[in-house]
Order: C-alpha cells, then structure tokens, then sequence
C-alpha cells in the first residue's frame, strides 16, 4: 500500500472538487476523515488559480451546468499543466444526452487520469448501448473487465469501474476489489466519495492503477467495520466517518481484499 | 395503505428533483432509504430529459433562481406529457414577492398534481394576506382545512398543508394526519423531505391524495420512532433515517394515525 | 452573556444567508439547532427582501461566483439600511487572487459589522503577506492579536479569528476564547457555522464583539462536550448538534473560557 494512508495523514494533500451539489458536503468531509484537504471553487475566475495549489482534482458531473463545465475545462487544463492527477467521475453518463455529450467533451478537451463510473456509465463511455437509471446502474451486456480494460487503453488512463465488485484497470494491469458492504449503496454519493479518495491517493502515489485499488480497498474496509454495528443508512454513515478516520495501516493490510487479474 | 412501501422498495422509481442547495443532500438520502431513486438534474439542457425517464417529479423552490425556475417548467412540461406525477413544494412563498410570482408562474404555466406546503405558504397561494417568515410557518386567520379543500378544487390537484396536523385534500376527499413528533421542526428540511416521500409514494399510486396521506404516515410514523431514543436532533436525525430504512407495513398499519374529514 | 441563548430561543430571529454550497447544509441546521431560522435565498430578485425581514445577514464566499458577490451586495446594502449585523466569512481569502479582490469588493463597497476569518485569511486581508492552503489556515508572521485589533480599527468593525485560540477585538476591546476540542478541525465547515452562530448572537446583542465571543464560548462548548463521547467526526458531528440543541446557560456560565486581553 506504500503507506499511503499515513502520507496523506501527514502531508494533507489539497484536493480541488468541482462537483455537484447533492454530495458536495459528503465529498468535502470524507476527503477531510481521510486526512486531505478538500476544497471546492467553481467560479471560471478562480478554478483554475486553486487548481494550481492544489494536489488533485476531482470532476464529478452529477449536476453539471455548461458554466460548471467550463470551469472544469479551465482547470483540468491548470492540473494537465502542473501534472497533477485528474480524476473524472461521470455520474449520469447514459441517463441523458447531454451527460453523455459533456463527459465526451471533457475527455476530447483535456487529459484526464482516472475515469470513474459505476457499470452503465462506463459501458456507456466505451461505447456501449448502456442505459443508467438516473446515476444507478443498470446491468450491462458486455464482460466488464474487458470494458475496462479496452477504455484505459484506448484512453490512455486508470479505469476505475465501481459495483458489488470494483474493477480497475491501467490496460497493462487489472485489479478487482472485493472489499465494501451492500448497506453503502442505501446511502447516496459512496460513488461521488470513491472519486474524492481516489484523488486523495493518488496526490500521494504517482500510480494511478494502484491509487485507485488502495482507495477502494480502504473505503470498502471502513465501510465493513461500519455496517458491523450499524441499524441502518443514519448510523451507518455516522460510523463509516468515524471508521476512516481512525482507519489505520495494519487494518488495511490485514482486510484489503483484492485480486490481480 | 396499498403496500406501497413494499411497491416503493420493488420498483424503485425514479425521483427527479429540481430543489434547492440547502436541503437537496437530505431529499436525495431520504428518497433512497425510502428505497426510491432520487436524481437531480437542473440544467435546462437535460432535466426534461431526465424527467422523461423519471417516475415523478418534484419541484422546490427553496433558492429558487430563474434559470432553476426555466429547468422546473420544461421538465414540468415534459412530466405532464408523461402523465407522472408533479409536487410542488412552496417553499417560502409567503416571504418575498419574487417566491409569489414564481410559485403563481409555475402553477399557471404548467400542471402540478401536489401542492405542498406549511400552513402560511399554502394561505398566501390561496390568496390570504399571509407572511411566511423566511420559510417558517406563521398563524394564519382562515380555517386551514377550508383553505386547502377550496385550494384543491380551484387547481384541480391535491394541497397538502404540513404542520402539527397535516391536512391533506384533493377537493373531495380531505384528511388529517397526526403522525410526527416535535423534534422533526429541530431539523431543518422536514418539509422538504415530506415533498419528496410524497413524489416516491405517488410514483406508485395513482390517487395522489392517498399517496400524499400515506407518505406523511409513514415519514410521521418513523420520526416517532426516531425520537423515543434521541437526545437532539443529531441523534434524532440519524435514528429517522435507519428507521425509515427498516420501517415494515406491520409497524405502518398500526401505528397509522389519520382522519378522513 | 447577557441571557443571549434564551433570548435567540425566543425571540427566533431570522438569519439570512448567503454562503457556500459545500456547507449551507450544516449552517442551515446548526443555526436551527441553536434556536434561530435560517433562511437562504440567493438570488437577486429576492436576496435583499429576504433581508428585510430578517434580523441577522450571513456573507459567506466560500463557493463564489460573479453572480452572488451582486447578491452579496444588494442584501448587504439592504440589511446597513435596516441596521441589521452583516457577518462576513472570508473563507479562502489568500487562496486565490479572485477571493482577495471580491472580498476587497464587499468590504469597499458595504458596511460590515462582524469580519470572521482563519489566522491567514485575516491576515491576508488586514495586508499580510499570507497564503490559505484552500480554505484552511497556514502559519503567519505577524502576531494575530495585534492583527485583529488593528483590522477592527482601520475598518471599524468587529474581528474574528479563529483556530486553536479564537481572537475577537472591535478595536477597544480584546478577547481570546479558549474554548473548542480539536476534533471541531475534523469535520469540514466548524468555520461557517461559527459564523451562522455569530450571526445568531449578534441578531439579539447590539455589542457585536461580546455576541461574536459568546457564540464562540457556546459553540466550542459544545464541542466539548460532544468530544468527551465521540468516536471520530462522525459521532462527533451528530452530538455537537444534541449538545448545542440542549446547552444550557448554567453549562455556559460553569465553562465559558475567554480573557479579555
């Protein structure tokens, strides 16, 4: 895990979100249990100015505006620059044109290093006929695995394809994450929170592959340890906050279930 | 009660909402622990989109703009040719001249099948001399039952007035619920919240007038679960939701307290 | 304390704000938890009529844009003419050259009663050469009790700065507020809702400087005691609001720790 959890403990790593308005609150905060810095500026006349301080950045298009994908633009190209980590998390893709539309604009316009989406939504930006339910989503015909790892390829970036089972893939190498519990998805944003630790790891391991497995493993830990003593989605949260921060490296290496494929 | 919690957690409708920045975080995990899909999409670019493959719809003009208010009438335009069902939350008309105008917009322009709001919000949209404070119920003069059953047959759709009594009319058939507890007014959003239960319920039911009654059961019935073991409202929040999740059509029957008046 | 919990659970004043939209979540709650009602409307057309009838008006730039900064104005103007407190959270001052110059804007353009800021953002704004790692404060140069007293004086006005020890001077009179637990720095937002509060006291005490130092004395309080049972920012966030709900004066008078300096 090459202490990652440790380094962003220490070195507090400032990560730019320009998110959505749903799970902002919840993508600052977990961002903070797990040590970072979050912070969120989506004026075009600063974004790219804090993308410049900062360590990572995140771009989750959950309730995007054209004047929120501008300002996406003006810092994924800031972060391109500096050669920080671009995580895009592309909520909705398949559920409307539009989403669709942007998410294929963001991608044409800028490098992004690590595109995250649940099932359908990555099907859909590899070109499949895949329909999401809102941002749930629906089930896909083709192997994921070979999804994902086509579209990192043909990208040239870190596929991070989230579900019962994560599949993350670079093209070169594949790994499936087993960790996490279903009460995680009777709750709204764990995928929004994914991409927010993601970038988290990854402003600490120039590996993006890896960045992306250790997150997930990570979460998914925190979420088994809070779902033990939980009674439903209200104390599940309380305690999945309190699992992260506490989350230490010997937990981690003792529970990270995951499989190179 | 027509198990539509058990139909709810089935089929899991789509829930669009156009809603405001402060509450839109507690209606999206509301609708989900309900076991509904909420989703938010606000452009106008999109949202009739959106509401097209939406099961209901709701409509929060809690930080309304005008962009937000152009989103509310093409998606509201879309769901009326669908034929599913539309809630209009009032939020804070009442309080400002621009809440009247746009609320009094909305309804002339498109079809809303729930209006839903506290006691002074639904006085002033049936044209009492009434003050909202910011988004406060104030006493209002009228007899409130009148009110709504006359507000109900002037539009043609269902009024739901929440408050220590709910009241619930569709011009012909009019109820009273008394399920709920003092500490939902501790927490800011209840109403809010209250609207989107109502569109999960109503996704599912075609008498919205029953479908909104059933809701505020429910919800009420959960939020007096909730507070037997809270100690303020964070507690009683936490508790509301994973009572909420768990909540059986057993605890729903008998604990259900409502009048048809 | 001048009876200033009882009076705001009362009187219930109506607290206007504009702020973020990262944490207008939690200030909408913690301001309720403590007694007043919050109210957010943040568009032009309405923000400074939701002014008038407020008692307390909350400026936050946390997230902001073009189109707030003229929200910003128009209710701040609304509320000098009222003579209603107008509280100005200067989240991210030195963060980004755009947050100087608006920040410079609103202070140029309106009067503002309570300034509040982390050590580097006022020190950022009274001229130092300080830098904001986002919205989180970095070390400064200069001594931050000088500081504050020279920024009340030069802008007439009442200084707030907070961190481990909160500094609150309007120029003539100095207080440091000793209370607070560390982990009110583990969860995102402590700041703007140390502002909401601020806003609340100052709507029913006319002596800005000690409503700013009681709301402080309360708030940290209650994190006090929300500490002594909480098992990381999960738990700690769900009993901050029961204890700031059920605080009492006793509890405020027994533990209330600030110097006048």
């Amino acid at each position: 895990m090459k202490n990652s959890l440790k380094k962003i403990r220490e070195t507090k790593p400032l990560v730019h979100h320009i998110t959505n308005w749903v799970t902002i609150y919840d993508c600052a905060n977990l961002t903070r249990a797990f040590g970072a810095l979050p912070v969120m500026a989506h004026a075009p006349e600063e974004s790219a100015d804090m993308t410049k301080i900062s360590a990572a950045l995140v771009l989750n298009i959950g309730t995007l505006t054209l004047d929120i994908i501008e300002s996406m633009l003006l810092s994924a190209t800031a972060a391109n620059e500096k050669e920080i980590p671009v995580v895009l998390d592309a909520v909705g893709v398949g559920a409307t044109k539009f989403r669709d539309e942007m998410a294929a604009k963001i991608l044409e316009s800028v490098r992004i290093d690590v595109i995250k989406g649940n099932y359908s939504e990555i099907a859909r930006l590899a070109g499949e006929n895949a329909r999401t339910k809102g941002v749930e989503a629906t089930s896909i015909a083709a192997d994921p695995v070979e999804l994902a790892k086509e579209l990192a390829k043909s990208k040239g970036c870190t596929v991070v394809m989230t579900g019962k089972e994560d599949i993350i893939s670079d093209g070169e190498k594949t790994f499936l994450v087993r960790n996490g519990h279903e009460l995680m998805g009777s709750i709204v944003g764990t995928g929004c929170m994914a991409a927010s630790i993601i970038a988290s790891f990854a402003a600490v391991n120039s590996d993006y592959c890896e960045a992306a497995r250790d997150a997930l493993c990570c979460f998914g830990i925190a979420g088994e340890l809070a779902a033990e003593t939980s009674n439903g989605p209200g104390s599940f949260k309380v305690k999945l906050y309190d699992e992260v921060f506490k989350l230490s490296e010997e937990t981690v290496q003792a529970r990270s279930n995951f499989e190179k494929v």
